[in-house]
């Protein structure tokens, strides 16, 4: 049987550690292929590049594995892989990641390392996108390992529902063993903006966004609760954006036809 | 009783001109506020600008309304518009576009307007993205002004559902008038990529992204039906992207904490 072919992509970019070590990981698992931005690319949303043109070029970034930089978003970065490099071979399973900080709750709509994971349920290919929860500059990537081989190796062992991919958060290192997996749902919360407002040396003023996480939610079935209590958090989510539930109240209350 | 706060964005930027009619509609309904890319954003998706600053400049685009431009994305001037220019102040309403250009089906994902709208469902305020299927350089947007009211009325009337935000889609200007208002679910669909390669003055290889659309949906409750049958489509999208139906699935399918 052939191996299954694996492509790897992220949003911190070509250079990440994270995305070295989600390489290492892969490895064992199947054939690895990397496209991945030339830089970081964080807070992307599922942004694409229309309007503008794309560079990509191979790169020798990692012993033994074809990979490629693009001037590109995340996104990008998938469609690029599907579209041009692979010239019609499918991959088996598409892996980003893994992100330095957290992509849990409200995170996951304004998240570069999700849009690649996403682009490629869209493609109908089991998707996931990984993230550590932990934003100091030397954080500790090493007790996730067993859990992104553990959720890769059940992806490709049971597929994903169509339409799917899984949104995957770690806790940041702690002394205690990361307790297990907690398939969850979306915490409620957003983000309260504050803009730091300065002046440039011509006088003129720039903001720079900044912010915190308001929690919204008490349930103990959401991924901040899972990453709270030291659990890897996994959300299964859609790109099927309908409120389904919300049809059928518009019909209802409206006057639209009248 | 005081006219209630309208904010307006887009993503084609301040000097387009469906953002332009969607001030002349608005100032109809309340005290319009605008702040709008200072240039376009098409494909951004939910990018927001971190890692980067923002620039903000008040504009005199528009007679009589006070607007202001900014550097960053669609997600980003509602923010800023929030955060900053508004000073407290909470719009009754956020409205983004007209977009020149469809944003039905899976484009809703890739969509500057719509990322606009649901940032502003995210902060609790209800939010509509309004768009006009027609690509052409001189689209006719006049025959969309009666929905666009009739719609924002419905929204400022009844609310919308807690986190949920309109995906409102108009059909090209045909020699009949537009038949209704449908509410829809989102189109099941992808874009099928093809990159146009090129290679520049100095030998370097560049891609243009390019695509075909293909429509995987036979249902006549979808925005794609919608706009093919002539009526204007309203789809509720969400921002809780978690697949509820894939939770129960994969506690069944998978031996995570064996």
């Amino acid at each position: 049987m052939s191996k299954p072919l694996i492509l790897v992509s992220n949003d911190d970019g070509i250079i990440a550690h994270g995305l070295k070590l989600l390489i290492e990981l892969m490895k064992d698992l199947g054939e690895v292929i990397v496209v991945a931005p030339d830089g970081p690319q964080s807070g992307m949303g599922h942004a694409i590049t229309i309007g503008n043109t794309l560079r990509l070029s191979k790169t020798d970034h990692f012993e033994g594995i074809t990979s490629y930089q693009c001037s590109g978003t995340p996104a990008d970065c998938v469609k690029i892989a599907k579209g041009y490099v692979l010239k019609g071979r499918k991959p088996d399973l598409v892996v980003s990641g893994i992100n330095h900080g957290s992509n849990t709750s409200i995170s996951v709509i304004y998240s570069g390392t999700m849009s690649a994971a996403i682009e490629g349920a869209v493609e109908e290919i089991p998707s996931i996108g990984f993230s550590l929860c932990d934003y100091a500059a030397d954080a500790d990537f090493s007790h996730v390992k067993e859990h992104v081989v553990k959720i890769a190796e059940q992806v490709l062992a049971h597929g994903l529902p169509k339409g799917v991919a899984l949104n995957v958060n770690f806790p940041p290192k702690q002394k205690a063993a990361i307790k297990g997996i907690k398939i969850c749902r979306q915490t409620r919360a957003k983000w309260q903006e504050e803009f730091d407002r300065r002046i440039d040396p011509n006088g003129r003023q720039y903001f720079w966004l900044t912010g915190s996480f308001i929690h919204q939610d008490n349930g103990e079935d959401n991924d901040e609760w899972a990453i709270a209590n030291n659990y890897t958090s996994v959300v299964p989510v859609s790109f099927d954006l309908t409120a389904y539930h919300a049809i059928a109240a518009l019909n209802k209350d409206w006057d639209l036809n009248g």
